[in-house]
């Protein structure tokens, strides 16, 4: 494994390079390989895992050791793996073994975290409320004619203050036309006497990423704009209320765009519905809609545990966007929204 | 081309889903695939180039639209594309072309990119001075008995204030004991009475990096901690002095960590001098040991117009740590330094 979220997800270790080698025999065994920078960290961090340091490539490092170590075939995740970086990993082996010893595989951990336990949906938990208390906390905050840029220093610093130890991805702050770019980060464009705010933005706590959307309007809005809102909430609440363990991921996105349908806007939801969250910001599974060009498409199901974003939005260039996203955890009965925050529309 | 810092230097967009198709004949064009998310972003970002949204991975639509165009070969970055990448890359082609159409290549753009042209050194000059006001700030700021947090996030609230679009990274704030973690991200510990702080941080201004480290002391230093400081101060400047065009980057780091052998502290410097910086936080050029175990190792020289840091340090497990870094502009006659905050000895 040299993919760090999955590192992190096996065996604890935080550091920015790592391969991660798991033996199974002739006995079990697990070797953590980083470099010089991360001696005293990955020992605090890696406890039970032999931890070997290289000025080396970590997987290099790790492909050497495994041709020493007797092990004569490696798995490696496909999506995770470059042409270069299996190459040297094919070049840190003799000749007589190479053939043959790097087999490709799907990426086998993050399916595996795509399914969380209970201690990491108490992270989850942690992180989505402090999310929450910052949207609450900005309702005080945003004036017109204050910057985007203004808008995400005060979310970001309290963010830090509560406890995150960075923020998940860029925060988008996208007011007035600005709203409908779906990934309008935080510029200097000053919030408007009228107009829509959009703020998309997490917080990492312990590792895990908390993922929210909400929309308010400034002044008064026009009916477009407030049947737009109230078409997105309607779309998102379907969403939401779609969600269970068994269902398809594809009709959960169904459910969301169908209402957006109804009402004359799906042209306008550009994107999918929603995808997994957990170490990573994007995660599996996604929610989007069912190929329609595959001979046989996949079809995946929820599943218990899994934690997933459900967020449709509207997007008129020139005019203005709205979407609105919670974090739920799938359950047997339906979910858990982790993002309880209001999303009744507010005029600011 | 789909890694973005590539593709954003090639044309301007700055999403994040992308892939950027240049064709030389029969007539030169340039095609940016991506999608629905992008449709207005795209436009207005990558001006000149004809834009093309998909619903399917941009790689794969680019091979698709390449191979009814009649490109019958694609050349692609060896070190950026998956085997997962590759394969549905071939896949999107049929199969009477798949053959000998993709070409490994080493990462052409990357290289380019090494060398920064007058507007990057000014965008990157504006991010340096940026960071140096950050730093400047910090010294009335950081007390004794507050979190390694709350100073990391006093940082970064003044960098958003100040213009940043982003930290570079997550912010470095290692106190104590914890300066002797190389890559300490600011804790809930509490900056002791006496010890080192190490803050290493950066801001991204116009999509530029900069990237500074300064160690400061609160209360009473030891004489070997002083020590320690005076010898990776000596090895910095040293390597800085080392910077100048023509000179192998391994020449760099061989000054900066000759100084640490002569002061017996060598064996605690366990990383490389420095690396490049621009659009990403880690570029080429590395400046690293010459490796002693290649047959004929790659002796790489700096150029004009490239940016890297000089960043040398000593970390004593359980005891401390100190390192001091600077950006520079790679000139004929030396280099200019980007981050000129003062690396004299601080007591606070």
């Amino acid at each position: 494994m040299t993919h760090l979220p999955d590192v992190r997800w096996l065996c604890g270790f935080t550091g920015s390079n790592a391969a991660l080698v798991l033996v199974n025999r002739p006995r079990a065994r697990a070797v953590l390989f980083t470099d010089g920078r991360y001696t005293t960290q990955a020992k605090a961090e890696a406890a039970g895992v032999r931890v070997a340091m290289s000025v080396k490539p970590a997987a290099v490092a790790a492909c050497e050791w495994m041709a020493e170590a007797g092990v004569r075939r490696c798995g490696f995740d496909r999506t995770q793996t470059t042409v270069a970086a299996l190459d040297a990993m094919r070049a840190a082996v003799p000749g007589r073994l190479r053939r043959g010893m790097f087999v490709a595989l799907e990426p086998l951990v993050a399916k595996l975290r795509e399914v969380k336990d209970a201690g990491e949906i108490q992270k989850m938990r942690a992180a989505a409320a402090l999310g929450c208390r910052l949207f609450e906390r900005m309702l005080g905050f945003m004036q017109p004619g204050m910057t985007e840029m203004a808008v995400a220093a005060e979310l970001e610093h309290a963010a830090r203050l509560g406890g995150a130890e960075r923020m998940s991805f860029d925060t988008i702050v996208a007011s007035g036309e600005r709203s409908a770019l779906p990934h309008g980060h935080a510029t200097s464009a000053k919030l408007p006497r009228r107009g829509f705010v959009t703020m998309d933005f997490g917080v990492v706590v312990d590792g895990y990423c908390s993922d929210m959307t909400r929309t308010v309007h400034l002044g008064r809005a026009s009916d477009e704009e407030r049947h737009a809102y109230e078409a997105v909430l309607e779309a998102q609440e379907a969403g939401v209320a779609a969600v269970r363990a068994g269902v398809a991921t594809h009709e959960v996105d169904q459910a969301a765009r169908s209402v957006l349908h109804k009402t004359g806007l799906a042209d306008w939801f550009t994107h999918s519905t929603g995808h997994g969250v957990g170490l990573e910001i994007h995660e599996g599974p996604r929610l989007a809609r069912r190929p329609a060009d595959a001979v046989k498409p996949q079809v995946e199901a929820l599943k218990p545990g899994m934690v997933v974003t459900i967020e449709p939005g509207v997007y008129i260039p020139g005019k203005f966007g709205v979407r609105i996203e919670d974090t739920v955890v799938v359950t047997r009965a339906g979910c858990e929204i982790l993002t309880p925050s209001t999303k009744a529309w507010i005029e600011l």
